[in-house]
């Protein structure tokens, strides 16, 4: 495309925070406009009434889903629960319309395990091998001339960009991963849920699904796919009265000596929203809240044998629109970090 | 100035809450950069390790305050405590640097009354005759002009935007004027306290300075000046378990009867930054978190003479950075709006 | 009753913040004890595997809620959605159950204002005039000898409490009364809602109801009761980040001058849950938070002739739960105490 | 002493979390009465003045700290910063007053290894050996006879109880084990500080101490004597924007199959403050909240070798005030269970 036009964007399910996330983040990208937000339940009605934080800024109704609105943008994103993106992708992509879904439609390989973990028959598994995913460290080429990209998971994202330079430099024992991640509320998505209440989740602490999450076979496979072997990981999620933000505690056995700072330093040198602190520190998942950074550091406690790797992103950033957003600059060919020149929010 | 030149901005005080939300609010701005950042505790020390939201973002070092590196910017800006910049601003007003003063210094023309209520000797009163009370919308055209502005207070911001229309217009009695404020916990500065820890504030709501807090002569001052006439206000403000945000809540005794839609529509239909909602509706604070927007709206309860004015903010943009710098822009000739174009971050 | 036996307990809806609070604050009582706690959707569940939080404390089943159940039990507590308790009330009252009505059935004594604002008919209008209005510092008397009591809502407990002694006195203008309240979202009860969610109401701050809520007719009743006079009351409720408490910030006239903290220290002399700070204090919500009191100042900004009164409770205790059975106590004969001895958790 | 009798305590340092944890959770406990609070800073000043929340129900100043006064107690109680009771301790022991140190002075059999950790010389090395350290389900018969007994950290309390089961059991590698532990702002104390401060924590989740934390020499200790053999531990505790609670997610790798809901049920089956959850449960914070109770649970995710135990404690309770009561009920032959009877505050 020319320098000069600008990207028409259609986005499938406005009204979650991952919508509401691509609305803002999207409102003054240099190369990129947005054409067509629908919502079955919302349509007719403007965007600015339903979330007004984008009064004076949008000037646009949601509109229902149709091949016709959709399939004219260039680069459709479906910020929809699961299930969603897998019926309508295909034809998308058939008319050339990219494809970036941040559900978790497409983001598994093996259309068998994804049935499994997701509870549903997958209605375009012949897309599954074409589908890349989304974690432009690892997959940046393939994601220039990819159709249809998986955005990653939230957890999955911080957890793979914090194992990843231990993994690929094998340096420590991949059978005996433990993730113990904390997520603000707002990774459980926009809905009518009781066990997402302020009054419920508000001054507590929990852990939730910690004999199998979603995440899991998603993150493994990711780790896999870096070791080329197989990987034993204990994934546990934690919701934490916040808003927004994750933290990944990570933990593994060095199986030999290396200089860590390095691996870490040289491993994400040239990634614009992969920050790696100094030796010791301790990342805040403010420090990164409205931006599209993952901030790493490690700890050997002790000088033992137990690395630990700490690792935050805003889930609805790095974890998700904004991820999404860099994904698209990449599959356009437009500067990765147009649209995502964010300062975080402190305090 | 060239459209194409950068104004040279400085920075004292860097290192509070106002101070790195300018810093956020420049870190993109079109037409400007920041030159220098004093801090007497942390001079040496790199912007982006004391803050490290800013990481990538800022290559530079707190300084010493001093006239050689103040002097040699186009615009400094004042976000210290109260009495720091009285002594500063003469000196440089008088070397042709605009000064934008953030604390209260210049916020009152009468010496005395500032005296009594900060409870100080004003170093420089003489200048108080000259500063420009940087409400843009009372006063963009002396601010074109001005060498010193003292930007508003954060509660004073709120309430004259919310009373302004009403007492312009003669429709409310000016001696019953009650503004019952609510602030989220960055209003209180960054500071080591003992008030403001989290476990004194959380799950907590509590009125303070009921008897008098210092903004009630700023604001009767504005008022004041709206209605040629003494204004009675109850002023009473109270701290809530959020970090940023401002709602005000506004009481008047309508003395005739008007459009008063119309009325606040009409004051502001030309207020980059002033957002008016339809009639009955409730604005939060959410809504405005990390924008430079005043989001208003009014009721008339069970159709008495009691009228309702609901004002919402971000403390620290409206309320201070993103208000001192649309007064940069104004004093410099540049677009209103530039580097305040940002969606409010919802959630 | 003897002074040994128990009073048998039942409560009709037990799922939700009032029910389980009056849980909370049953378990250790020593005149009383739960003996049935029903609910449709849970009957059959133990209690303690619904609330986690009464594990080791409660050996019970929920119930259908059945007149055999609930007939056999001294005194039965509905802590139900409104328009329940108008059903079942009569035919416990007729079989000699003394019934605690924590919705708003019987609140009101004008049937048409209460089908005017709950938007259904009412089941049992004959019971309007003699149910109690429980508020201990008003109705103690009428309230030993009751059958049937309408527990006050929590907005209506904390303002009442704050403008009655000048009611009384006649030292306010009853016609220019303003109430801003701010409450905790647990007011809101325990329901699957959007509104309420962590991400929707967490660091954010908004009135509601602001043209009319349905504790306005409630307040208005209960302060024209104490001045014989037409009462002229704004009252703008918030919603406020925090689990519990609520804040009323009063607003009146003063006609004459009195000895105001006399006033309200005569008044709640003998009271045992309310609680007159020294004059210009500002009583804080987390003073009383777990506790039964109502906790009050005054102050009279500049000297000025408007009166600004600040009280504080609980909402789910003082105003609910906790109310409900010190209303319990009064009408069983026991101490009025018994049961309510906490202090607040601080922090 | 005679059953009617009531312990006379007295408390060194009121003024903090802990002191007025102690000060709630003793207000009505049947046995014992607080006789004296000393606080250097507060002498004279009654403590409902200081503590708005004890207003009413006591009516004692601060005193100074003095042998005369402490030495008449009973039972003193001391919660004050590490390496004040070290000073004060030997002479009230010696004159007969039972000791309970709240601060880690006692909490460590090698000096060596305290000094090192808490950057002093200890003041009264020769009662390391007779301290008796406080967790009650594994001292108990010792905290009898004992005249010193040093209460364990807030962390220490929920992992040790989280790990005795399976290390005594021999069921897990001693030398693998890992603690990832999250916990409320109000275990920093009570204090003017930067990193406490509701904008520095709130809504903002990190890790800190990740390189050694003061708390990991006193878990080793612990679990070294429920093995008798070299314990492996890395111990990542973090900063969680809750008031209260801390959160303990327990890993380690099986040695042997064995049932491990037995396994827990039967280690805590006659302990009144330990509750074990059914297999695969998810305790909240929140379920204990106020309440002495420490609530466990495990997982054994896709039936590998690695045991994830949760366990939930409120830090002021079960990890600081209510176990030192605990300890006071089992030093003076009082129900185990007086004073701390109280369900948790839920929401």
């Amino acid at each position: 495309m020319s320098t000069t036009d600008k990207v028409s964007i259609g986005i499938v399910g406005g009204t979650g925070y991952t919508g509401v996330e691509l609305l803002r983040l999207l409102a003054y990208h240099p190369r990129a406009g947005v054409s067509a937000v629908t919502s079955r339940a919302q349509h007719g009605q403007q965007l600015s009434d339903f979330f007004p934080s984008l009064r004076g800024i949008y000037d646009l109704e949601f509109s229902e889903p149709s091949l016709e609105v959709l399939g004219a943008c260039d680069v459709v994103f479906f910020a929809t629960p699961n299930g969603t993106a897998m019926k309508l992708a295909p034809e998308l992509v058939d008319r050339g319309v990219k494809v970036i879904d941040l559900s978790a439609d497409y983001r598994l390989d093996d259309v068998a395990i994804w049935e499994q973990w997701y509870g549903q028959t997958h209605a375009s598994p012949e897309l599954l091998g074409e589908a890349v995913y989304g974690l432009p460290e690892v997959n940046r080429e393939a994601t220039r001339k990819a159709r249809l990209v998986a955005n990653p998971g939230c957890y999955p994202t911080a957890i793979q960009l914090g194992f990843l330079p231990l993994l690929e430099a094998g340096a420590v024992d991949s059978q005996r991963l433990i993730a113990d991640a904390k997520s603000g509320v707002s990774g459980a998505g926009r809905k009518e849920s009781l066990t997402t209440q302020f009054c419920e989740v508000g001054d507590n602490m929990k852990a939730y699904g910690a004999s199998g999450h979603r995440h899991l076979p998603e993150i493994k496979q990711g780790l896999q796919r870096a070791t080329n072997a197989p990987v034993g990981l204990t994934f546990v999620p934690h919701l934490t009265p916040m808003i927004r933000g994750i933290h990944a505690t990570l933990y593994a056995t060095l199986t030999r000596e290396c200089d860590i700072q390095s691996l870490f330093e040289e491993r994400f040198a040239d990634e614009p929203f992969v920050d790696v602190l100094p030796a010791g520190a301790h990342p805040e998942t403010r420090s990164v809240r409205g931006s599209n950074v993952c901030r790493l550091s490690w700890h050997r406690p002790q000088g033992g044998d137990t690395l630990v790797v700490l690792a935050v992103e805003d889930n609805l950033v790095k974890g998700a629109a904004g991820q999404a957003i860099q994904n698209m600059n990449i599959m356009m060919g437009i500067d990765e970090s147009a649209g995502l020149n964010h300062a975080a929010s402190m305090p």
